[in-house]
């Protein structure tokens, strides 16, 4: 994949977007590029303002376009009241994947197919999103909702379509609350539930593989759900039967969006003026910095959007903290091949709910 | 490549080496393998002495062994007086390149051939060196001198071999004080010379190509010199003629090697005291996160080195700062693909020293 653009021969699925924008609003009968761009662009107002509402301070929104079709909004909170930072971006793509790009996305999605031609157009359209608040007590928050298709260019309009929607969200605390980690799952579980009853315990372990870090043997944070790769395949495979696979699992993405602000909103209400110590706030940006070392490494979206030509830099790295710190050999979360010696023990007192988080860490749990 | 280690059937160059050490001392006649962890441990000695002398506090010490052959020594200092964190690690590995790593190393090395077997004995021994001071006016500095080597497992002694130099240093300021710069490249320079009048001019070159960000289109600092697979086809290619390259070269590294202390110490004593404003810490945050931001995303001896099975992580990534920073579109550095605005012409103002530097980041200068 790439996020160069080259003009097409014949009308291309840019044009043929901007036109029906013109004609009409969107609507059921809408292609799902249109739908998805609407529904993505709502709930980021939608969050924005809650946010907005919960810091006190207003974000700052860049809207950006695409040199040959597409573009998006980025909207930054950056030192605010509550949030260190808190960015909320949607990004809407049209580009064109030559044939390496092809193969790749054969390899890393079963259900792609990809018409027998050097290049294919493909839509991109999703929801981003990172909060990093200032009060070590209160925990990150990441949300992704993205919805991709692939259309000939020889038939841009009538060709075989591939499509498929990934996305999740998940929690980092910096000290354990056990009941926020409930509440998150709760909420999500709940929405996953009223689509089907393997989704959530599938995308929960899904979420636990995904967010590891291999070199420190720990997860980034207590999970929430992450899939990808969801299309008619997918739906004949698990227990749903649907006359109407997009508009099924559409459905399951609004309802997705729909659940992040509950299941946030309360904890972040309850942590944000919690008083903590300057060794608390230390403690996070250590975890801070695991966080960059997770996007930086090995967060697929990060490593290949910073690949991508023309990709707008700022917007993917807003998942970075405003502030990370690094300790080597840190007592509580060091990554050692040794085993802790009688003075690390020592250093250790006092430490016990550093070591909550960690154990939980390295041992996910069934939180609902 | 691969950290692990395998049981061989004939006696390993492990064994080898471990009775020439209780044997005799160290000489010219001994393997280059045992020459070279001698004179990377002698330096690191000399200047965690010096180091500690500048800063007045002690390194900490950590010394450990790989399970079957090889270990190392990490020293380091954190929130020291002058130094955030300084790291100088010596590394000995002694491991088996399994067959794909063999064609991986064929395609990165030309002057690689390996015998055709399923696996290659080899060994690595390398000193690597980070020093981030605390004062802003003080540049980070980095060195990493290594020395590579195969040997066919059939014959541990005897058989073909193949082994390399590579290494370089390179400065990363958060001002610029084109005086430093200058000083840092002509001691280098002067090193280089005395070898060869080609290899400044060549390891320059290389330097600024290495350590570039593509995503952020800046360097990473002022540069130095980096160099790799320097073996007797590269002194052929040269214009220096040896009867011996394998000496001609590690005369030269260790000359590099020597070159160190002289380039850096005169630096970090005229900045370590000089006095500076809470902008201008913020500012060398911000030049923190573009160092983190490298070493994770492009740095192969770090992103290898994670991926490598039972490698101390603690001691790779040593080389990340105690402190970062990370802002969303910064008005001097930022990373926009849209033309800066009036708003942010107006935010650049009293900026003049921030620009400096990034002018220099963004068009490499010869400062010999």
């Amino acid at each position: 994949m790439t996020g160069e653009v080259t003009e097409l021969d014949s009308p291309s699925i840019v044009e043929l977007d901007e036109a029906l924008k013109k004609q009409a609003t969107i609507s059921e009968t809408s292609p799902m590029r249109l739908r998805m761009e609407k529904l993505i662009k709502e709930h980021q107002q939608k969050i924005v303002e809650e946010l907005s509402r919960i810091d006190g301070k207003q974000f700052k929104s860049d809207e950006w376009t695409r040199p040959n079709g597409g573009g998006g909004i980025s909207c930054v909170l950056q030192d605010g009241n509550v949030f260190e930072k808190a960015g909320v971006n949607v990004s809407i793509v049209y580009g064109e994947l030559p044939r390496p790009a092809i193969e790749k996305m054969r390899a890393d999605h079963k259900s792609f197919v990809g018409a027998d031609v050097d290049s294919l157009s493909f839509f991109a359209a999703g929801l981003s999103l990172v909060l990093h608040p200032h009060n070590p007590m209160a925990p990150t928050v990441h949300l992704n909702y993205r919805y991709f298709e692939t259309t000939d260019p020889k038939d841009p309009i009538n060709g075989d379509k591939n499509w498929w929607f990934g996305g999740g969200t998940d929690l980092t605390p910096t000290y354990l609350f056990p009941e926020d980690a409930k509440h998150f799952h709760q909420t999500i579980k709940d929405a996953c539930d009223r689509h089907d009853a393997t989704y959530y315990p599938k995308f929960k372990a899904w979420c636990d593989k995904y967010f590891y870090l291999p070199h420190r043997r720990e997860c980034r944070g207590v999970g929430g759900i992450f899939f990808d790769d969801l299309d008619a395949s997918f739906l004949e495979s698990s227990s749903t039967s649907s006359q109407n696979p997009q508009e099924t699992l559409f459905s399951f993405v609004s309802d997705g969006l729909a659940s992040f602000l509950p299941s946030y909103v309360p904890i972040i209400e309850r942590r944000k003026d919690m008083p903590f110590t300057p060794e608390q706030k230390e403690w996070q940006q250590l975890r801070r910095g695991r966080y960059v070392e997770f996007n930086l490494v090995y967060d697929r979206g990060t490593s290949f959007g910073l690949r991508t030509p023309n990709a707008r830099v700022e917007s993917i790295l807003m998942s970075l903290p405003r502030t990370a710190s690094w300790a080597y050999m840190d007592p509580v979360s060091g990554t050692r091949t040794e085993e802790p010696d009688s003075e690390e023990a020592l250093l250790n007192q006092g430490k016990e709910h550093e070591k909550e988080i960690m154990d939980v860490l390295r041992h996910p749990r069934q939180w609902v």
